[in-house]
């Protein structure tokens, strides 16, 4: 997907929601389990009930390789079900050194080797140049670099500072010499809404994925404040707060609800800024 | 597995040798992709041929997801050809925020859950502290933690300075606090022989795992000097010069030979500490 796709279609839904299918087998309503594959099933139907309120769906690829072969099929399955015009996003944090890397970037973006095609990787940092390079050699695709996370460890190593600036802040500069924000996004937790400012300076007109809005306490009027640009800029990302909704029959009505409430918010705040 | 159990093996084999099974599809001999699972088939063989001479394998997890399903099969498959008094390391370089750590922790150490339950995972840091916990819980399993990696790109970060150390030395201090050499290592590759010292400054007891001997360009004699302790504390890895030794039917003897010929190096290695 293209960075004028994107920002079309966040101008269209007036949403730059992204809802994080991090669907744990133990929490998804008992009835699903009579499906042949309860995980897939419950991200269908949040999936068929919210896509006109998100642009973008992430699912984080830990709760699919928990359940092993039965889980990377529920992955496939559901990479396959997003539809077209949503920003697929797999938060899959790879990372390895350049001909490795060049596999990750198969697995997640090359649906014939793999049977799966996402829009975008989240990617750690750690090593540098030749672990992000093979993803961009793919047209249209991203890559969306861990700057500081919404994490309690996020402050670990993430806020070292040499030369004066911080680690996270060290990590863009440098990426920003790998590709352009046509190709490249940076996660900067919404429970940082302190690193925002910084961040901006560095990535002007990046869009960054946000997430730790709900569940984790982040809170969506600060990560706008700091955060948006003229694009919008924003991928904001609640998972459990809206797949979680409920826990029976209704599930994905009340995920529809959440969603709803959001997008509602949103298109308040993109009125503000003329998008 | 234990580090006693470990360092037995090692005593018992005189090798410190770890073989990786980076198995790429379009590299190994034609004639096996007349077998059902090709990648597995040539795994079985090389695990069959060399496990009197290497104490660990460490399939690394891109190379299966580049594949999909099928790969996810070949993995499972090939984590439980292992025999169980080698070291199992899943070469994933994972990392998320806590809950979803947890999920990668059974993916990798949970048999029930996921099929595979291997000794030990590598770990990228950026994410910090609880993104490495979870994997700690397991008992007798082992995380080993990027430090100074062997790519040209971990310079990029890894070498940056702040309070006058640098940030793989910070990295090593700080998960120090998390768990003891029973239970962590760290990275450090072969391409690093400078680094070698620094680290055994922070961690002179820990294992520490060395990638890149061979087809990197990192030597077994310098890794020695800097690396070695009074419990070897080496886990040396080979990965592409020992499998893709022959593409044809010898394969797997011409592995045996490559792998007989490192163990022979380490052998007399091992005799000069008294091991």
């Amino acid at each position: 997907m293209t960075r004028q796709q994107l920002i079309g279609q966040i101008q269209a839904k007036k949403s730059f929601l992204c809802i994080g299918l991090d669907t744990d087998i133990t929490l998804i309503p008992r009835f699903l389990l009579d499906y042949e594959d309860p995980v897939f099933e419950f991200n269908r139907r949040i999936i068929d009930a919210t896509n006109d309120l998100c642009i973008a769906y992430k699912p984080n690829s830990a709760f699919y390789e928990s359940r092993g072969l039965n889980g990377w099929q529920s992955l496939i399955s559901t990479c396959n079900h997003i539809p077209q015009e949503c920003f697929s996003i797999i938060d899959a944090k790879r990372g390895d050194i350049g001909n490795t890397s060049s596999m990750y970037a198969k697995a997640f973006f090359d649906k014939e080797a793999s049977g799966m095609s996402f829009d975008a990787i989240t990617i750690a940092p750690y090593m540098g140049s030749d672990s992000v390079k093979p993803f961009l050699k793919f047209e249209e695709k991203w890559v969306i670099l861990l700057a500081h996370t919404s994490n309690e460890g996020g402050n670990d190593f993430q806020l070292l500072k040499s030369d004066d600036e911080y680690l996270f802040e060290k990590v863009i500069r440098t990426a920003n010499t790998w590709a352009g924000p046509d190709q490249l996004m940076y996660v900067v937790g919404a429970t940082r809404p302190e690193s925002f400012a910084l961040i901006r300076q560095h990535a002007p007109d990046h869009f960054l994925l946000v997430p730790g809005v709900g569940a984790q306490g982040g809170n969506l009027q600060d990560v706008c404040k700091y955060g948006l640009n003229k694009d919008c800029g924003l991928l904001v990302n609640s998972s459990r707060s809206v797949i979680y909704a409920s826990n029976d029959e209704s599930f994905a009505d009340r995920a529809r609800e959440e969603a709803l409430k959001i997008q509602q918010e949103m298109s308040l705040i993109l009125e503000q800024i003329n998008l």
